[in-house]
């Protein structure tokens, strides 16, 4: 069942090369989240025809421009085009202030219910969750707060072995109970072993986003097992010092988080403007952790 | 000697069939003045090639996302390729508070000087002018306060007849005093007429930009004469009503304010979502004023 990510921006402080600003669009199943909302995120939307009036929730690690300065015009888009249903926004306090004053200097009143959630950047909290995902917080080391995003899947329940099921003659109506993991206890109290009617679940799924931050290790053990990671990669190695000083990390930094993370698949970006060609970045990395892939933007990602 | 516009932005509220919002580049000699400054103009820059470094002055028409949503982000990207010249930034006071508050979420002290000039929208004013040009604003009617803005070339200086001056041994050292209009009196107190040395000068240039607004024929007096007017014709006339509902022109009336004020050419732009196909806009205007083009991204328009 469907769990995705779409790159929208690629680029870091500055567009160049005809890479953008940093986005990227997550889908699970039927929902639709918003990560980071650079400039020209909508005309990216428009390019690789996002159904961007889907997205309920938007998330935003901080608040350096190349991370949301897109946000204002989308959230005006969406009332220009008579968005009604709700729109949750997760940022750092300033962000709604920054909404509130470009409002209020245009004259508008949002057609729309824009319902802000501030995000504490010192502690990691559970920003949202409903049955099946949940989306929770991490704290990353940039010049400014700035945190990154998991978004994990819950555990899926056991699957029903129907052939077992039928053999017991076990009712419809408790297949619900037992795919939570009841035992099957029939009228004259024989009791029938879950283990024996299922068998485990498909293991969940997450997505971390690691937005801009200092090589930190101690963030592989928060995000241990992630199947899809992006992780920012500003600089080569050789400028290791320049990753220090600006709060950012190196190719070979991030796939060394990878690789303590033990996660499934690597996609760097945030790419600075001093690389024409990124390919020395993803070579770089693949030499720690293989499977590695650029954020390319309009490049889709599967989360299996 | 260089004068012209290049078109950057033809949308109007958002974008669209890769229409991006309101901004143009006017060029006049070797200043380089930015109008508009909607959400992507730094990308169309870097589009179209634009030496955006020499942008000495900004002029902002108003506080509606889609004429200044990009200004954000270029003042960022200017501080980060380390700018170090003056930028002048002409605006409705809000646009400061809302820069500062931008600059304070990021944490970040420009590297250049950000000059910033209030516009009042109530009543015309010169906003800037030197020895060779002046900017004043045009108070538009639009739901928010707004401004046009017109760029006019001062008057030149006359043109010698280098035979007439040769004729009466005239030293090289009157020359500029004649050119500024003084008749020329020899050393026996004889006079030569100035008219007799001189010819007509070129005459002077001007650009009108009027952005939003309702249709006032009373606009046509203020920009009475000027060569190029670009005018906005958000909708097709048929649409009247709704453009006066949102204090916007239709193509037919942009034509009847150019042919009103004896424009030498227009240029429409601020084009509605609902055209996909933007030439009946300017096949209306055309019925009104010949002399018509449509504001395409990439164009360039010379004023002679």
């Amino acid at each position: 069942m469907g769990f995705e990510l779409t790159i929208l921006g690629s680029s870091s402080a500055t567009p160049i090369y005809d890479r953008h600003p940093t986005s990227q669009l997550l889908v699970f199943r039927d929902r639709h989240f918003l990560i980071d909302c650079g400039e020209g995120t909508q005309m990216q939307m428009l390019k690789y025809k996002i159904r961007y009036h889907r997205i309920s929730h938007i998330f935003i690690s901080h608040l350096h421009g190349d991370h949301y300065l897109g946000l204002i015009g989308l959230l005006s888009t969406y009332h220009l085009q008579g968005r009604s249903t709700d729109l949750h926004l997760f940022g750092q306090q300033d962000l709604m202030d920054i909404i509130e004053m470009h409002l209020r200097a245009s004259q508008t009143v949002l057609r729309y219910n824009l319902i802000f959630h501030h995000i504490r950047h010192y502690a990691p909290e559970i920003l949202f969750e409903d049955d099946e995902i949940y989306v929770r917080s991490i704290v990353l080391n940039h010049r400014i707060p700035c945190t990154g995003f998991v978004f994990g899947e819950k555990p899926r329940p056991r699957r029903l072995k129907v052939d077992k099921l039928q053999e017991h003659n076990i009712p419809f109506t408790q297949y619900t109970r037992i795919k939570a993991g009841d035992n099957f206890v029939d009228s004259e109290g024989n009791v029938i072993s879950n283990l024996e009617l299922t068998e485990d679940p498909q293991p969940s799924r997450s997505y971390a986003f690691c937005s801009d931050t200092l090589y930190n290790p101690e963030l592989a053990e928060d995000i241990k097992g992630v199947d899809l990671l992006y992780h920012e990669a500003t600089f080569l190695h050789e400028m290791q010092e320049r990753a220090v000083a600006t709060f950012h990390s190196t190719a070979k930094e991030a796939a060394m988080v990878a690789k303590d993370a033990n996660a499934g698949k690597l996609v760097i970006g945030h790419f600075s403007a001093r690389y024409k060609d990124i390919e020395p970045l993803l070579d770089e990395a693949k030499t720690v952790f293989d499977n590695t892939e650029l954020a390319v933007e309009g490049e889709v990602f599967k989360i299996d």
